[in-house]
């Protein structure tokens, strides 16, 4: 497999959404949110998913000028309307509009609509980091799960992203769906023939099932039950319903509805920790309760206790000097490149990124 | 068994507080909290509690008189502390306030320090209803989970409970431990003799168990793996952490520690819906929203769908003309009524709620 250099990825995303016609500041922003996904060894969310953007792009379905607008705004809560602007873009914003906020009022929240998939919520939920704030984040997304006791698509997996600042360690930075697993990872199984473990997913008719095609033909399932369904939903009607954008079954699929635009939302928000007490201070104790949460006794068998976040810092670390990236994703983004005209006619798969 | 109305119950509650010297004000905003855990059916966070209550304010545990105090504020937040007054008391207060400052700003989050357990969330996120707002609220309790990967109890059950005004329909109403079960459903088991489900808890070296003796010795397991372990670690973080109360493994246990306050910390936020959108539209879209999940397939064998909080609703709806109350709470409650002197000596366990 080829090493690739983070930089190299980011340079490459940024020529590609400028072919595509975003303007510099925008690509520049959803080069960077797309690449942290990498960056982050959350690979499902990175790079690879820079065709189906130029697809919808390129389609119309998302609007490469978008005119992100302040609809309703009182002084710690907005509204934005992201006129079906690139989710990456539009969620940059409207998180830099609510940490304006929040240093004004100690907390503010803002809703959003009229967006689309916007990549890893933890992004977002970490700009707050940098404001010595705690982001909160979370995104309604295509429908993949039944309410509990159903079996038709009535929810997406509807992530939640939460980041804590620290003072030496790495921040806590929790970013989840609110399904069990993804549905990427029971594409995953199908690929293997492997058999699911029962409570991953649902049959067409609702029933448990752990043959992967069946699931793929039904819904996943929520986790913990009943509480990843509640979870699901609120994430939903914040996201969605409070937003006013698209949700439940309506929203439109990254992937499969090729022929109408998401119309996702988010509600995002920011938390100015020095309003509650002093930053330093915080900062001191949350490095405590991670060291103690740290050095408390493993389990049998287990060799390391890791805070929420830490595995992905990291991944991060470990891809300063360059990592192998999926030969398909190279595949994908040498055909793309080609396409749009940034990279030479003569580019192989080995010169890409050489 | 002996069938009680709740009008009863909060005046048997109502008098108990009064005797046990709480104000006439406190007394009733304590019973009416502590009962409505009985009205929505969770009948081990309502008067079965009363006892406990009552001795940690006889023992001085809890302050009966507490200086509930605003120690930092702006206009979307603020930190109170609660100066150790009743969880219940200290909450609602700090609700109140949480309320108004949306009302100002269209979000606000309020930190609780100093304060105790305070029964169910559902209560105060339900405060936000009648304002039409959405109401969020999370507590630290006792450590009784395990990091994921670890054995230590480092980590509460830290339940959230998020409340979402509806129109016709009942309110969607989410109110769960990030614990995949309840310690007290393992103690169950063990009274049962009957082996637990594995995933629910790990034993004391932090191996699976089917064992609820093993279990009670071990800790609880968090609802999906470490998603749930994430959770209730933000939890944390926000209702200890960033309030000022205690955190991880130092809060007081509301049984186990009978030496020493609990410091309890809480965390809630309101969110004007008025703000983001016009309360008449919001409330339609929510009607329909659940309206459509309700009637979305069944899964085999399912017969119906329920909301979050449905069913606590519809309990209480049955729970109106009465219910009947476990004997063993009869009991203590008739032994609390004679030790406070409020009730007649005479009275017995089938006259106390005659």
């Amino acid at each position: 497999m080829q090493k690739v250099r983070i930089t190299q990825l980011k340079e490459f995303s940024l020529k590609a959404f400028r072919a595509l016609g975003i303007s510099e500041n925008d690509a520049k922003i959803a080069a960077d949110i797309l690449v942290a996904a990498d960056v982050r060894g959350i690979d499902s969310h990175g790079v690879a998913r820079l065709p189906i953007y130029a697809k919808r792009l390129q389609l119309g379905l998302i609007n490469k000028n978008p005119q992100i607008k302040v609809v309703r705004e009182r002084p710690g809560m907005a509204v934005v309307d992201g006129d079906n602007g690139l989710g990456q873009v539009v969620s940059y914003q409207a998180m830099k509009l609510c940490m304006e906020k929040a240093k004004q009022t100690g907390t503010a929240a803002v809703a959003v609509k009229n967006s689309n998939h916007f990549g890893i919520g933890a992004y977002y939920a970490m700009m707050a980091l940098e404001e010595d704030m705690i982001g909160v984040v979370a995104t309604n997304t295509s429908p993949l799960m039944a309410p509990f006791g159903g079996k038709e698509p009535m929810l997406g997996t509807n992530p939640i992203a939460l980041a804590v600042p620290a003072g030496s360690q790495y921040p806590v930075v929790l970013d989840m769906a609110t399904s069990l697993v993804p549905r990427g990872k029971i594409e995953i199984y199908a690929r293997k023939g492997e058999k699911l473990p029962l409570g991953w997913a649902i049959d067409k008719e609702g029933r448990p099932t752990d043959d992967p095609a069946e699931a793929l033909k039904g819904t996943l399932l929520p986790m913990g039950g009943p509480k990843g369904y509640g979870l699901a939903m609120m994430v939903d009607l914040l996201a969605g319903v409070l937003a006013g954008a698209a949700f439940g079954g309506n929203i439109g699929s990254l992937f499969g509805d090729m022929d109408r635009s998401q119309n996702v939302g988010h509600f995002m928000m920011a938390i100015d920790v020095n309003s509650f007490q002093p930053i330093a201070e915080f900062k001191t104790t949350m490095d405590n309760y991670i060291l103690s949460v740290k050095n408390s006794a493993p389990a049998e068998g287990v060799k390391e206790i890791f805070l929420p976040g830490e595995i992905e810092f990291v991944k991060g670390k470990g891809r300063e000097d360059g990592f192998e990236l999926n030969p398909v994703v190279v595949k994908n983004l040498l055909d793309l490149g080609k396409e749009l005209g940034i990279v030479a006619a003569d580019t192989t798969e080995e010169t890409l990124f050489a």
